[in-house]
């Protein structure tokens, strides 16, 4: 999906929403556990019921991986299941050397058809190339994140600049704000606003609003440029919203929640 | 595999060799190609015909998840073939918040049966941690990689520091030299020498002798230390040394070069 799609979506559905699939088989609701597939089954539903109000989902492999090649397998199910109208992340913070980096790009745009996957720039240029050379595909690259460990590298200061601003101002370099986005974390909403002004024009994927902390209106305000620049993920706010047997409900009843706060951004 | 035995196997091998299954289906012989599994039976030779000769296998994810959930099943099957006395390497540079590196632990120590998973560690204490808990079982930290792009953001400085040094530094106290190895690329051994003085006791995981040119005799010298200290991978150098149908016996002979080769520096 290109930006004047994703831009087009985000108009049409009024919402930066990104919903994250991150499953965990124990957390599901316990009359599903029995199911075969339960993940599979749960993931489906989620997506019935929040389709409508989000952009995008983002999908985290490490829930998969720990189940082993059969979690790869329903990892690529939920990927078909999602409907194409809807951006689709891979959330697998890859990064290595070139050659392998190829191999990852082949994985996950070709095998897995996803429209994106976030990636780690610490090993630079050679490792991030690779996933620019597909039309219509997009690199995510770690720029500041949510978690408590952002503070041991990505905030060093170099010469009066944090790491994270010295990464974001040379790695946007290697690709364009049509192939390239980044992470930035919703607990720092005064780095995001220095990060906006380093790249007006680029995608911002910004996780950390609910479950963390993030404050939306304050990550909206400072995020958001003309062609919407922002997706905004909610995971576990979303997904684990009820535990019933009505747990989809609440899943879409959540998300249209947090459609409609977003909406008068628009 | 705890540091102890990873030590007496060194001794007892005479060797610091570890072999990269870096397998590609069209790297490998021709004649294979058309076999049913023809990674694993290439792995599987490869193996056979290696074993008595290095004391680590180095798996890079990427080359099976480019095949998807059959490629995750090929390199489950790798891993199990893996005699237990050698020490198994998952090269996934995985990297995440706590809860999804709790994930990432539980595929590659319970799922894959890895010793060991390479991890990137710029997203901070948290992403590490959990890999920690596990005990005989290794955390390896990027340190300063091998590949062109290392000097986009390792080798920047900060206050007369590289980057790379501060991250060992620091991420050196997260774990013990008997839980955390590093990555340090071949093709530096000038700076090799400056991470040996930061973490005498550690083991280094050292990519990049052979195709990548970096020098064997320069990196036993700089990088030995009482417990062994190295493991020195060899991927393309050896698992592709013949393509005929003798390929394994080819693989087999490059090892044993390059064990030998090691051997005197015991």
């Amino acid at each position: 999906m290109n930006l004047k799609e994703l831009s087009h979506q985000i108009q049409k559905k009024c919402s930066f929403l990104c919903v994250g699939l991150d499953t965990a088989i124990d957390k599901i609701p316990d009359f599903l556990k029995k199911e075969e597939d339960a993940v599979l089954q749960f993931n489906k539903k989620i997506i019935d019921a929040t389709h409508h109000h989000c952009v995008a989902y983002k999908i985290n492999t490490a829930f998969y991986e720990a189940g082993g090649s059969k979690g790869w397998d329903i990892l690529k199910k939920t990927f078909d299941y999602i409907p194409n109208t809807i951006f689709k992340i891979a959330d697998a913070k890859r990064g290595d050397i070139g050659n392998t980096a190829k191999q990852y790009a082949k994985a996950f745009f070709q095998w897995l058809g996803a429209d994106a996957v976030t990636l780690s720039p610490y090993m630079g240029e050679d490792s991030i190339k690779p996933f620019l050379e597909y039309p219509g595909k997009w690199a995510i690259l770690l720029g500041l994140t949510s978690n408590p460990g952002s503070k041991d590298f990505q905030l060093l200061k170099i010469e009066n600049e944090y790491l994270f601003e010295k990464v974001i101002k040379i790695s946007s370099q290697w690709g364009t704000a049509e192939n390239t986005m980044y992470v930035v974390g919703a607990t720092k909403p005064e780095h995001l606003a220095l990060i906006r002004k380093i790249i007006p024009e680029h995608f911002l994927l910004v996780p950390g609003v609910g479950e963390q902390g993030g404050d939306l209106e304050k990550v909206m305000s400072a995020g958001k440029n003309s062609h919407g620049g922002l997706l905004i993920n909610i995971s576990r706010g979303i997904i684990y919203a009820g535990s019933g047997a009505d747990f989809a409900e609440k899943a879409g009843e959540k998300a249209q929640e947090y459609r409609i706060q977003m909406e008068r951004f628009l």
